[in-house]
This record gives structure tokens, sequence and C-alpha cells, in this order.
């Protein structure tokens, strides 16, 4: 058994780890820690897990939890795993980061955009991007994951078929995103409580949302040349899911069946991965690791209409950490994620 | 493995039942199938199940079901099972019927509640209440199963130790439940429709509710005597849950420890009921087959308050009806049904 | 023009009064008032009403208010308005208290119910209780008004003709009310949270919650007699909106125009009730001032089901403070609330 | 007083119109028809204008209607306009069409993309497109005015000032739009499903969506050459609003300010139309004739992100139906429409 210890185990995030963890069938959660709660039950805090997950929560000492654990998720704000992740602890112990503190390559990427100093740029490079649909090998037996962001996963995956393969101009890529409320995170901020968030949508971080930069390195290594997006994420009245529509001209002589088979290519011997024609939904991925994507042609303006859908807690963060934990330690991929479809509703 | 049929299996509750069945370990849908899609995959229906259940939907021919099949699921618009189940088709197979038709015990009840005729009233008496936790051992190797109700589940679960054991007065027991959504079914109703339920709350079937003659039945036989209910559902802007909150005089000299062993006595080794000692909330047993109970007693007024939440689709119909399978079958009642805990929101 | 200051004014219940009174034909808001926003304008808390009211936030200062308005609402937590009102200030001012100060006529019910000390109880034998349809007269030219709460409101309304004219048992009153999220407050607490309260339901404080003894006080005195009240609150995930279930034996002999005839002339005459023979909805009285009454009475059980709806924002808060307000000053009694309808949706 | 008929009054727009016009100064309606609820009282259909409009629905005969109106407004499906319509009715009454069937030019172009024969094409160029903010002279005084769509309202005036003045580059404008469910009409539909909109986020008719070819042709007018957009509805879990962002090139040179100057110019005097510096949110207009607008431009991408909110019921609908009854009877053109403030919830 992997035995995992999770930082910021209450968040949506981390409660969310805690749950497929103690369903995965060889891992188990020895050392979940809050900042907030520690002293309580997890089950008092996420009482839906009464008798299935009861452990008593620890301090968000990392030390204690490498003594115990394999691997370490971290799900802490932006900053704080720069800190805590040294050489000597990838020594111990397996980190994968729920966080953005490894994501972007460049140091100073990641200090324009999060306004906050990195405190282990040493490590930036050891650090791999832990998408394992593009970066699978580079995954494999590695100390430091970067789990990917929940826009970016759901925004890199659907666009990255057609990037790579040269299909579209990559000079005007427009990336309209949509997400539950969950994404906000649990947090006790005005503009999450249930009379600010129902009945309404809303856009926000208009051409400032930290996850462009993530997007753009992601895209721009797949391209082989810089390139950047208009990204605009909104705030959705539901718990889950994130829905990516992304625009881009189609570059002449490109056919509906280069897409497909781009689309194919990349995709079509993945588990997590669904190609669909209709269009996607975010209510069937909901639960899920999976990704829906489909696409539409528009012959009149010669664009190219891309959409991804993902469960944010799952896909956009949690499954997916496990999806890397299974490929660092060996396990079969699926392993803890394979509780599959969505429910009915 | 055993071979399931589902007819009726593209309403919420049939598709309930699929996606359950799909992960069983024990069991296998041979035969799905739907008045309305037949000829159509389920996974065009319910596109969440892509690549977990892609068969094709069969007509509603419970001739053909149970000749591949050894249990038959049932969820039907009432009326039509009475219909369609045989001394001759239970020879073939085991019925589980998600249905009302055969779970009260008098016909006459049923017509005059249902306002419908009874086509096989000889059956009534072998089909057996499928409320597992109260009676088990009368389902073991039955043909005929009467899957309780939502409602009902919830409602004589959360009230039965106290009814069993004498401990309330029997003469003016009120039940005031709320249910999700999808308790309406899939029918394209008015009432139904988003505008039409999001953003408000209201009774219904005051006084006439058909679920109130089954919750007296279980309940009088409880009691040892007859007895009557005051039961008021509600439709609430949720997909699913059901909270039915209990309100009767406690006898004199009732003391809560009275309570709480007729509560622990009744439920304390069940695997599906949680007793809490915080109020139940919908939310966590969200896509589960738990029963989460509680209750106070009110010193000032002398009444007990108990209180019990399920998800209407699981415990209060496909989760039972897989347990009851379960129990006639022989397999590990909670085979199928593990997945456990609720989402973390 | 009457002048109105609101302490409070960017709560949920204060910013419907800041909306109500900007529409208000003889009323104007001149002295708004906030704890946390003292320098902003009302639009920045409250966007939806840029270009309506852009006045700037005063500190919440009772003296500054009295000296520039003729009427102050209070919108504050409870046992703030206990100290700040005082002999003096009425000698300025009308005071109309939203909160729960002056509802009570017993300090000693108030303080165990509120655990918190009373700092004005010569004050309550001058405070009437502003519920109009009942104590109409007792309000005109009032200088202290405690508005009444909003489970209350509904409940009490729902009920009180029942009680006046003795047609039910007294001894066993059950009342189950449920309340969307407004009535939390726009305090950041996690319970509030959009993902905390969307897609479930809860009772909370069972046999404990503030409204209970308000109830029980003004039914007593309808019923010249005391009387107690099991009284049960739940959140409903939705803005706004209260709905009250109230159940209650019928007195032998009681006959349905008995119950007919007693709402009749209640409210044969009341602009703002509506006896309606369909069941209650809250989404067909939000955003107005309205009551909607219906009943059903149940031949099997002996019981009568009271149900009573109001937006708790509107009828349950401001709406109902104004409309006290418009008999205080002498105005017609409607004024500024007769935008009527509830939108379709 | 004008007097109105309204042929559909029960759809949601229809009865948005009811409301608006029964509190109306100067108009009534005297003539409400409904094919499916004709003998009703349109309070039965939609309770909460219980006492507000409690007139009986007529037939959906657009010759009674024109024996005792000034006006028709007709809420009818796409196509039944056009054969109802003709010069003699529009010689008795003014009608405002709130369907598609005169909104667009060319016949052909309507017959392509509504895939249904125009049985009125010469009454076209007499119809005018009926938004005020742009055609306002145009409008005094017609007899036909096709009341816009409720994206196209949002789309055109969000973009408008930016075609006009030529700041964009119209080569690739791209409109990402989502809706509230009232947007999918009033119809028994499954995918109008409480069950089946809650809780998730999907995109519509990609590339193919009617609204398209209204927006070019007021685009194109505005830019005076022909242009086209990327249009993609989606559908979004609340009853009422419509956000459009929209994105496009900003020329070479062009600045803040001259989009600035470009907003101010061509709204700055508009009663309904906010210029507003904070991102737009459907809440905030709910229940109001207003249009928010806003927009961000990107430095890095070149993009400008120009974004609109409006009720799709109220300005998207009924509500700009109204503002067009003002003008062509030459009321005061906000009459009816003052109740300003959207709710604060």
């Amino acid at each position: 058994m992997i035995k995992a210890a999770i930082l910021g185990s209450t968040g949506y995030a981390g409660a969310e780890l805690v749950k497929i963890l103690s369903m995965h069938p060889d891992a188990e959660v020895v050392y979940p820690a809050s900042h907030s709660y520690a002293g309580k039950r997890f089950s008092d805090i996420y009482p839906g897990m009464r008798g299935i997950c009861d452990l008593v929560l620890q301090e968000d000492d990392i030390d204690k939890a490498a003594e115990c654990a394999d691997v370490i998720f971290l799900a802490l704000p932006a900053g704080l795993a720069s800190k805590l992740v040294t050489e000597k602890l990838l020594e111990k112990c397996v980190v994968i980061d729920l966080g953005a503190d490894y994501r972007l390559h460049d140091k100073a990427v990641y200090e324009k955009w999060y306004k906050t100093e990195h405190h282990s740029p040493a490590l930036l490079n050891e650090a791999v991007y832990g998408l394992p649909e593009i970066h699978r090998d580079a995954i494999k037996g590695k100390r430091l994951i970067a789990n990917p962001g929940c826009y970016t996963t759901c925004s890199i995956m659907t666009l990255y078929p057609l990037v790579k393969n040269g299909l579209i101009d990559t000079g005007n890529i427009i990336i309209d995103a949509k997400s539950g409320t969950s994404g906000a995170g649990r947090g006790e901020k005005l503009g999450s409580l249930f009379c600010e968030v129902n009945e309404s949508i809303k856009p926000y971080g208009v051409t400032t949302h930290r996850h462009t930069p993530e997007i753009e390195q992601e895209l721009s290594e797949a391209a082989g040349k810089s390139l950047m997006v208009e990204f605009t994420p909104h705030l959705v009245p539901m718990n889950r899911g994130i829905l990516s529509v992304c625009y881009a001209r189609l570059k002449d002589g490109v056919s509906e069946s280069d897409v497909k088979n781009a689309y194919e290519e990349a995709y079509g011997n993945e588990k997590f991965v669904r190609l669909i024609d209709a269009l996607p939904e975010t209510r069937y991925v909901k639960g899920t690791n999976l990704v829906d994507i489909s696409y539409r042609i528009n012959e009149r303006t010669g664009n190219i209409v891309a959409m991804g859908a993902i469960d944010n807690l799952v896909k956009g963060a949690a499954g997916q950490a496990v999806q890397n934990m299974n490929i660092v330690f060996g396990c079969d991929e699926a392993a803890g994620l394979s509780c599959g479809a969505a429910m009915p509703l």
C-alpha cells in the first residue's frame, strides 16, 4: 500500500483526494493534515465521509508527513509549496503539488503572474508538469509532480492536438471557460456565498487570470514556438465542472479529417478521454476523471470551435493527482479512478 | 454473474440502476429495455455513461427479458407491473419491482389510493416488502420483491424504532418530507421544468399522497396496531435527496436513553444506516445507499423530532433494489453499493 | 417626504429596504449607514442599484441619523438595538427595528432565548409588535415598532385565524418551516457558501430556534391562553422565500366553512394577503409584500394542514417595515409596496 | 390608455409582458390570448399574478385582437407571425413582434436559417428592427416593429460602438454568450427539465444558431460593410439573464480613450444602458430593462474583450417591446419600465 499524506486535506480539492484515496485499492491516507481543523476528525468536517474516513486531522507539518508517507499531496495556497519542498524532502518522499508553484518552468513568469516570490527555483527544473495524456513518460519515476490547474487541464487538452499538429493559426487563440463554484475554494469569501453566486453568471480575471501563462507554456511547447492565448474564466452557479470553449482560425487547407485524425492520434487510446460527436456538457463528467472533447468547424467563418469538459475537482485536481501517483508508483493508471460513469444526474 | 434485465431503464431510477449494476462485481445488465428509446444505445440517452454502458436498448418485453435474465427489475408507471408479473414468469426469474404495485398487502387499499385496478392480486401474498433493515429474513430466497418508495423508505426507517418499541403516541404522527426533483421523474411535465422548480419550494399532495398507505402499513405492522400518519411531501430545487422530518409525542416516562437504545438496537449493526448526533443533510448521503438518522427530544413540548435523509434514487430506489437483489441471490449485501461516501460536494 | 435612516443598510434586509424606499413616493433615504462599508457608495456594494441609489454610506451612528431623519430603521445583529434606542432618541425619531430586541414583551424570555442582556427593558412596554394585519390600530402613531421576524410573520399569519377562533387544539401545534438562504444573512460564514448550501436541504435549530418564543407570544395572545409550538426551520437552496407548513388537530365539530370563515374574517380585506385554493409556492410571492395562505383538512386524521408563503426579505423584513412606516406616518399602507406581482419566474 | 393585445401571453416572454403592462401608467392589457389556455384566467397559469391580472385568456385570434387593441404584441413560434400580419391588419393596429419573422431584411437569409417559408415578404421593407438605442428615430410612428432577439440585443449593443467607429478588426469577431433557461421557453421539452439543466453548463447550436444572421445584419449595417460573427450560445442553470462576451482584435493605433469615447457617444445619454468599470454580472440587471456594458483591453494580445449583460425576458424581450411601444405611441420611453433596480438578490 502506498502511504499518502495530504496537506490541505479539508479544502475542496483535498477532500476529494481523501475520498478517492479512501477507495483506492493500492493506497491509503496515513496523514490527513489541515491548518484550520487539526485535532478534529476528517468526517467532522465532511460528514458525508462518516464511517469511511474518520481519521484525526494532523497539523500541516510536512516533515511529520514525510516520516510516515510515501507520497505527499500538497493542496495549499499559492507560494506555500515553494517554501516547503526541499531537496532533502524529495529524498524521502514523492511530492505531488496540486498548487501552482511548480507548474511554470520560468521563475520570472511565475513571479510576474502570481506576484509572490518563488522560494525553491532550483527545483523547477526537476518538476514535471503532470498532465499524463501529454507528459506520461516524463512523469514516470519522478519525485516532484506539478499537478495542472483545473482550467488549464481542460483548455490545454482541448487545444493540444490542434496546436501540436499545426492545424490552427496560433496567432489568435481564444479560450472562453466556465467553472463551477467549488473552483473558488472553501474560503469564507463574500463572493462565494450562495446568494451572491446563485442565479447569475459573471466573467472574472478578464485578461489577467493566472492560469493564462500555464496554458501558454504548454501550448507553446506543443507548437514548437511561443504563442499567447486570450483566456476568460466565468463563475457558473453549480458546484462542479469546467467547460472550455476554444476558438481559433483553421489554417488554409486543413480538412475535417485532419482534425479528426489529430484528436484520434492524441487521445484514441486514452482511458480518460472521450472524443464525442455531441457537444460536451459538464454534467456528463461530474464525479469522474474523464475529459469529454468535441469540436465544430464553421465553414462560413473558417473557425474551429473546440470544446472540452471536465470535473474541476477530479480531472482538474484530485483525480489527476491520483492518476499521477499511479504513474509514478507503477500502479494501474486508472486505479482508484475507475468509479467511471457520472451519475445519471 | 447474475444476469439482470431492466424494464424502464431510461427513467431516472432505471438509469441509476444501470449505473450501479455496471459496477457490480457479481451482476451485469443483459437486457436494458426502454419503451421510448428502444433501438438506441443507453449511452445515447445518458451520455455520461459513454464507454461504460453502450448497450442497445431493447423493447419493454418482459417475456424476452425473462429468457435471458435471472432477475428482472421493473421501473414502470403504477399499474403496469401488476399486469406483467405472473406466476409463470416468477418460475423463471426473480422480479424486483421498483414501482408500487406489490407494496401494499391489501388490494383494496391499493385501488383506493392509486385509483387503478390491480391485475394480479393473487401475488400480493407472495410479494415481500423489500426494506432489508426491517424485513431482511423475509426477503431471502423470495421471487417477488416490492421495492419500497423513496419517501416511504426514509420515513419508515426514521420512525420504525420509535414505533416498534412503543416509545411514541401513535395517535398523531406527522411526517413533513422534502424531495429533490428527480423524484418527479423524467417525464416532460410543465411542473418539472427548470424555471418552474428553481428558486421555489412547494408542498404537494397534501393529505392525499400515495405513499401514505405504504408508510401506515409498515408502521402499523411495527406497532402491532393500526395507525395513521399525516404525510406532507414537498418539492425542493435540487436534483437528489429526501429529508423526512417526523413529529410525535413521546410517551410519558420515555427517556432519551430509551430512544437511543431503540435506534441502536434497530440499526446499530446496519451497514447502510448511520445514527448521527448532528442533524442530517441530504448532501451527505447523495450518491450513496446510506440513511442518516438523528433526533431531538423537546423537553418543553414533550415531542420527539426524528429526522432521516437518503438519496431518493439510491436507497430510495435503485440502490435498495440492488441491496434486495444481493440478499435474494446470496451475495454480499453491500456488493456494488460500496462506493460508499458522498462526494464532498 | 419622510426622511429615512437605515443602520445596517448593506445586509440583505437593509439593502431590500434601500431598494423599496428608493421607489417610495413619500419617502427617501437620507442616511444609509453601514458598519463595514462606510465611505463607499451604496451602489458599489450593490451594483444592481447603480444609478438608482448612489448615496455614500455613513457610519452606523444613531445620533447622527436622528439629526436628519424622521424614521430610523435598524437592521442590526441581536442585542445592539436594545443598547442604541433610548427615550431621548424616540423623542426625535420613530424607530422601526427589524431585529428581535423589542419583539418579546418579556425581558426574561428574550434573555433566555437570545442568551444576551436586554439593555432597555423599560422600552419593551412601549414597543408594538409590528404585524399590521393583527396589530394595525396599535401601530398607528407609535414611536417604536418591533418589526416581526421572517419565519414568525409567515407562521403567525398562517395560524392566527385558527387560534383566534378556537378552531384547533392548541396543545400540539407543529410548524415545519423552510427558508431561502438570504435568511442566513450576508455574513461570510462557511455554512452560507454556495457549495455548502446548493443541492441539499437541512433542518437546523430543531427545538431551539429563537423565533419560537415570538410565535408563541403572538399565538398565545390570540388564543387568550398560553400555548407552545414545535417549530423546525430548514435551509433551502434558493435565495428568497419562506414556506410555513403548520399542523394541528381540528377541534371536534369544526367544519370546513368555519375554517374558511375564520380566514375570510381575518384577511378578507387585507391588501397583502391572498387566500388561495391552490397550495402556496414561494415563487409566487417573490419580490412582493404578499402572503399566500391555503389549508387542507384531513378527514382521515382529523388534522388541518395550514400553509403560508412569503418573501422573507419583503413581507418577512423590509416590506413589512415600510408597511409599518406607512401606518405610523399616515401614508397609504401600500405606498412603495405596490410593485405588486411576482415576476413570472 | 393604449389598449394592448398579446398573442402568446402565457409563454415566459408573454407573461413578462403582461406583468409589465399591468403596471404601465399609460397602457392596459385588453386581450391576453393563449393557444393552450384560452378560457382560463391568466392568474390560473401564473398564480403570482392573482389579484393583479385575473383576465380571462382569449383565443389566439389576431382579428379579434385587432378589433379591440391599439397594439398587438406577438410572442409566437417562428413562422407564425409572417402568416398573421397583413397590410390590412396594420391599417388597424400597431404590431410589435417578439418573434424573428420581421427581423431579417432579407427573405432568403430568413428562410435559410429558419428553414421555413416567409409568408409576408412584402412587409419586410416596412418592418423596423426595434433596437431603440440604435434605431430610435426609425421606430417612431412605425406600424410594424420587429423586436430583437435576446442574445442579439445583448451582443449587438455590446459590439455596436466598436464596429460603428471602426475600432476593431471585423474579420474575426467572436461572441460567446450565456443564457438563463427561460430563454428555452415554457415548452415541455426534456432538455428544459430541472434535472437536465441543473448543475451543468453546455454550449448548443455551435456555428448554427439562428441569432447569428440577426447579429451580422445589424453589425454589418453599423460597419458599413458585410461582416460575419462566430456566435456560440450556452445554457446556464439559472432562470434569467444573458451575458455576451465578445472578442475582437483592436485595430492598430486605437487607444483606450478611443474605446471609451465610442461607448460614451453611443450610450452616454441612454437611460437603459450603464457603462460600468466593473465586469457585468447578470444578477445586477435581473428584472430590469437595463444593459450593463464593460470592456477590457489586453495589451499583451491586442484584443478587446467587450461584455454585456441583460435580463433576457426584459431588455431581451418584453421590456424592449414595451420600450418600442412607448416610442411608437409617443409616451415617455421609460414608462412602465422604471421599476428600475434589480433586487439585491
